[in-house]
């Protein structure tokens, strides 16, 4: 189960180099380093005249500081297999962006990475660069400042790392594991819409794991909470980093007894079973009541697609 | 696959009432409400006179008052599915646990998570919340400042959340996937002794999902740098909460080729492809090295038994 937006391979992360400082410094300053701008969730891209295609913007060293960006919180990506040279993310703000006069204009076509992910208009390979280096400019806004004394961290690793220069507390990137599920009953599907959701958009259950859950834990909790099921059999069938802002996705089938909804409604505006006719009809667009699902960027839209398929 | 040291689910977590204010008040208030305490990762408990059997130890909300610790800062777990009471945890210190006079006699039989996992002398129910609370105590200490702005965050939803006071940053417990594979070739496991091991002690080889990663990914990407074997297969088989300190342990079947491998020395001591013959003589105790492994609490414990048993 392989949805279109996922990890990338093309790059070798070095690790074990991260925390070497002058390696980190040596890279930044060769000539043939590369790197792109991610401002909030938008990457610096170019695009084809009718903008079908698109790739990043990948900018030198001296370019960087000519936009008045950082070079010293460049987030190292890794090493490029084929040629050797290194590959960074520069994050900075919408505001940052849209404002400062020297990157205005060289910053100007930014588009978000839900577009990205769904128009497919970006090789695979790039587009999980920019869904990492996402998932990490958001952890380094929101760990600026120490959680035990509230000293200022320092950037570290390459990006991989925050310190703070009072207390010597380290952070590290954070992933949040999210379980999915496609909840049947052998014949019907649990899909919900959230208030969140554009208007007419279902999908199946997830949630949170939360301390002390396993996956099959957290599916059974969450199922129970949101539509008062109680689930069977759980099988995780695939995973996904969801760079919102830095999840993974953990897809499961769960099977359920097909008994009534008792829906949380503070959680769902509503949750209903559909039947394989009613999936088969959302997922191409010609449902009655024009209901519509995520698409196949999604681990949402590969479940629903499975079970179809008659897989769940 | 299923380890020791799992997921309780004799508590309903209520997460839809945690945010109630009103409603959490109330709980912390009842007379039938109870309350554990954690300092560190050393719950405080009751044992038999030998030791082989333990439990945590209960107190009333006036009991945590009268040892100088904060019932407003309760964790809420949950309400007991048989007798509708409400369970919470306190976290503190080691240092207060072990200093402050009104509360030294009272918490005094503490006792490390690891030692109660690997002794099995409590219950698998009270394990859980044990490891639960510990994630949940570990997240509260490396939160206390914001991170966006240094100010104070405050202590929200029964603890399952944060909230800055002065910006309004919001904060969620954490939870980090990481994965632990047995790499096979099908006849030889894959093992490895890290410096912080005891000694001669051999576990699978382990990582942490990073931003970009899915679960594949993740084992492909730390098997390569560890041991620079490119895998093939991955199979993930079974996960668990294992709070040190609040990590979603994901364990994983990976097939590869039967090369030599090339250890990364700055992660691991030593790794070696082991037979099935080694790997039994080590579960067993009986390795004429005296090599040995994790306990039967871990999923590394599982991996290698299912490995000896022809699972992988």
């Amino acid at each position: 189960m392989k949805p279109t937006l996922g990890p990338t391979i093309e790059l070798d992360r070095l690790a074990e180099k991260r925390a070497d400082k002058e390696y980190m410094a040596q890279l930044i300053e060769a000539e043939s380093s590369r790197f792109f701008v991610i401002a909030g969730a938008k990457p610096v891209v170019d695009s084809n005249e009718d903008r079908t295609r698109r790739s990043l913007h990948w900018f030198t060293g001296p370019q960087i500081t000519d936009l008045g960006l950082a070079l010293s919180e460049a987030i190292f990506l890794g090493l490029d297999a084929e040629d050797e040279t290194a590959k960074f993310a520069v994050a900075t703000s919408e505001h940052y962006a849209r404002g400062a006069p020297q990157a205005r204009e060289a910053l100007k076509e930014r588009v978000e990475i839900r577009t990205l992910a769904a128009d497919a208009s970006m090789p695979a390979g790039e587009l999980g660069l920019v869904a990492q280096a996402a998932s990490l400019g958001t952890w380094h806004e929101n760990h600026r400042c120490c959680g035990r004394c509230g000293g200022s961290m320092s950037f570290k690793s390459g990006g991989w790392k925050r310190k703070c220069w009072a207390c010597g507390h380290e952070a590290f990137p954070r992933v949040d594991p999210v379980v999915i599920m496609a909840v049947t009953d052998g014949e019907r599907i649990v899909l919900a819409h959230e208030e969140r959701f554009p208007d007419k958009m279902y999908s199946v259950l997830a949630g949170h794991v939360e301390p002390g859950d396993d996956i099959e834990h957290a599916v059974r909790r969450e199922t129970r909470e949101e539509v008062g099921l109680e689930v069977g059999d759980v099988r995780l069938v695939g995973s996904q980093p969801w760079p919102f802002p830095h999840s993974l996705m953990l897809g499961c089938f769960a099977r359920a007894e097909p008994k009534d909804l008792v829906v949380d409604t503070t959680e769902l505006a509503d949750a209903q079973w559909f039947t394989r006719e009613d999936a088969t009809a959302m997922l191409a667009g010609s449902h009655p009541d024009e209901l519509w699902l995520p698409g196949p960027q999604s681990m949402a839209h590969q479940l629903i697609k499975a079970f179809v398929e008659g897989e769940a």
